[in-house]
C-alpha cells in the first residue's frame, strides 16, 4: 500500500501543478478567484488519478491525457459548486462553500467557468477518437444533471424504493467515476473490452463510493469529514441508509423518521435518533455490505486486464475506497 | 428581403424540428421540463442560422451541421436561463422565467443540462476538425462567463469607461456570434481567410446586436420586447447609453442618474428621466451610428467572400440586425 499511496502523491502533485498553471489568470476576479479557491481547498484528485491509471492498465502513457485528467477533476468541482447552492451546504472540504463565501451569483458563474475550461482541456488532447470522448464526457455530464434532479426530486417523495436510489446515485456519482476510467482506457488505445471492463470497474466503484458516503454522513467524524454531521438527514436526503431503514424498522420507526423529516427544523437530537435506527435496523451492516459487493464486483471486471503495474494499482485503489473515512 | 425572410423562416424550422426531438426524454421532469419550456419560447433562432448560412457561404453544406446549429442555440438558451437568474429577470420572450416559473435550483440544473445537450450535439458532427471545433466552442463559453462576470461587476463600479463596455459586450454577445460564424464556416470547409472574415463578420454584428439591444431597452415597446421596459436601468446595467450619457452630459445630468441609480428602487419615472437624459445628450444618436458603424465593418469584412447565394443572405440579415425593434 505504502507503494500505491507514493504513486498517487506523485500523480496527484502532478495533476495539481497543472491546476495551478491554468488558474493564474487574473481577471474577471469574480469568476477565476471562487475557481481557484475550490481547486486549491484540496480533494482527493480520485478522478484524474483513476482515469491515468486505467490509461496506464491497457498499456498507455498517461503523460498523453494529463489535459484529460484536469478536465474530470474541473467538471467534478462544478458539480460540487452547483450542488453546494442547490443543497444549501454551508462548508466543503473544512471552508465555507462559493455560495455562502460571495453569493449564489458568483457559484453559479464559477461553476459554469469551470464546465468550459473542462471542456477546453479535454479537446486540448490529441486522440484520434476525441468526437467519441468528447460525446462520452457530454453523456457523462447530462447524467449527472439527472442524478442531481432525481435526487432534488426525492426530498419531496416518500414513495422512493431502493432502485430509484440506485438509479439516482449511479447517475450523480457513479456515472463520472466510470467516465474517468472509460475514457482512461480510450486515450491508452484499450481493446473494447478493455474499455468496457474498465467502465464497469469505475461504475462498481462509484456505486460503493456514493453507499459508502451516505455511511460517512452518519458515522464519520465531522473534522475528518469537512463538512456537517448529519447533513443528509438535516436536507431530507433519501439515502441507501434512509431507505433502507424505512424498509427493514418496524413501523414506529417508520413514523418516527417520518415526523422528525416533516418538522421544519431538524436538530442534533433528531439526527441522533434516526443514526440509532439505522443502527438497530441493521441498516448500517447492510450498507457496508453493499458497498463490498461493488468493490468485489469491480474487482472482478480487473481480473481480465492483462497483469500489469496500472491494474495493481487499480485493484489496490479498490482498498482505499473501501476503507476511506473521509 | 422576402425571399431572405422565407428561407430563413424555412432553416428556423429545419432548427425547431430538430429541438422538437430531441427534448422528447421526459425524465427526471424537472430538468426536461423547463428545457422544452425555454426552447419552445420562440425565439429568432439567429444563432444557428449564422451558423448554417456561413456554412452555405463557403460552399459548404449546411445539413451535414444541423446538430452543431442546434448546439449553439442551447447553448445560447443556457446563458439566458443563468442569466436570468443572476439579473433576477422575471420575464423572457413574453412569459416568465425559469427561476420564477419553477425556482433557482431547477434554473441552475436545466442550464447546467442544456450545456451538456449542446456538447453532445456538436461532438455528434463528423468533421476532420471536430477537436479544433470543440476548443473554439468552449473558449466562446469561457468567454461568455468572462463577459457576465464583467457585467456583474460593473452594475457595483462608477468607473466604467467605454473600452471597459466594450470589452463586456464582445464577450458576453459578440463572442456567441462570431463563434457561429466561424465554426459554420470550419464545417463548411472554408479557406482560413474566409473563416476569419466571417468570425469578424459574425464579431461586428454581435457587437451591433448588443448595441441595438441596449437601444431597445429603452426606445421598444415592452410587448413587442418581451421583457421589462427599461429593465437595464433598474438593474442598474452599465450599458452603452448609460456611460456615453455620464461622459457626454453635464454635472448636473451625472448627478441625477447618480441619484437615481443610488436609490433602494428605481421607479418608471426613474427611468423616464434617465431616457430623457439619454436623449438631450446625443446618445440615442451616438449608439444608431455606433451600431451602424459596426453593421458596415461587418459588410466590409463579407465583400471579400466570392458572390454566392449564402453571402448574399448574410449581407441582407445585416439590415434584419439593424432594424430590428424586439
Amino acid at each position: 500500500m505504502g507503494n500505491l499511496n507514493e504513486k498517487l502523491e506523485h500523480l496527484k502533485s502532478e495533476i495539481d501543478g497543472r491546476i495551478q498553471e491554468i488558474l493564474s489568470k487574473p481577471n474577471p476576479q469574480t469568476l477565476y478567484e471562487p475557481m481557484r479557491y475550490i481547486l486549491r481547498a484540496g480533494g482527493k484528485r480520485l478522478r484524474p488519478i483513476l482515469l491515468l491509471l486505467s490509461c496506464k492498465a491497457v498499456g498507455g502513457d498517461p503523460t498523453k491525457c494529463l489535459d484529460a485528467a484536469v478536465a474530470v477533476e474541473m467538471l467534478h468541482n462544478f458539480t460540487l459548486i452547483h450542488d453546494d447552492v442547490m443543497d444549501q451546504d454551508d462548508t466543503r472540504r473544512g471552508q465555507e462553500t462559493i455560495h455562502k463565501k460571495w453569493d449564489v451569483n458568483v457559484a453559479i458563474l464559477s461553476g459554469d467557468g469551470l464546465v468550459a475550461l473542462s471542456y477546453r482541456y479535454l479537446m486540448s488532447c490529441n486522440h484520434p477518437r476525441i468526437a467519441e470522448i468528447g460525446r462520452n464526457f457530454s453523456d457523462a455530464l447530462l447524467e449527472l444533471c439527472e442524478g442531481q434532479a432525481l435526487d432534488k426530486e426525492f426530498e419531496n417523495r416518500w414513495d422512493v424504493t431502493l432502485d430509484d436510489y440506485f438509479t439516482m446515485i449511479r447517475k450523480k456519482t457513479a456515472v463520472l467515476i466510470a467516465l474517468c476510467t472509460q475514457i482512461g482506457a480510450i486515450f491508452g488505445n484499450g481493446a473494447p473490452e478493455q474499455i468496457q471492463n474498465l467502465h464497469a470497474y469505475g461504475l462498481n466503484m462509484g456505486m460503493a463510493f456514493q453507499i459508502q458516503d451516505d455511511l460517512l454522513d452518519i458515522v464519520a467524524d465531522e473534522k475528518t469529514l469537512g463538512k456537517d454531521w448529519g447533513s443528509d438527514i438535516v436536507q431530507r436526503k433519501k439515502t441507501f441508509l434512509l431507505i433502507h431503514a424505512l424498509e427493514a424498522g418496524t413501523p414506529a420507526d417508520a413514523k418516527a423518521i417520518h415526523t422528525i423529516f416533516n418538522q421544519k427544523n431538524i436538530t442534533h437530537a433528531d439526527v441522533r435518533r434516526v443514526q440509532e435506527i439505522f443502527e438497530r435496523t441493521g441498516t448500517l451492516k447492510a450498507a457496508q455490505k453493499l458497498v463490498q459487493k461493488h468493490v468485489d464486483t469491480a474487482r472482478e471486471h480487473l481480473a481480465t486486464l492483462p497483469d500489469s503495474d496500472g491494474k495493481a494499482d487499480l485493484v489496490a485503489f479498490l482498498d482505499l475506497v473501501s476503507h476511506r473515512n473521509s
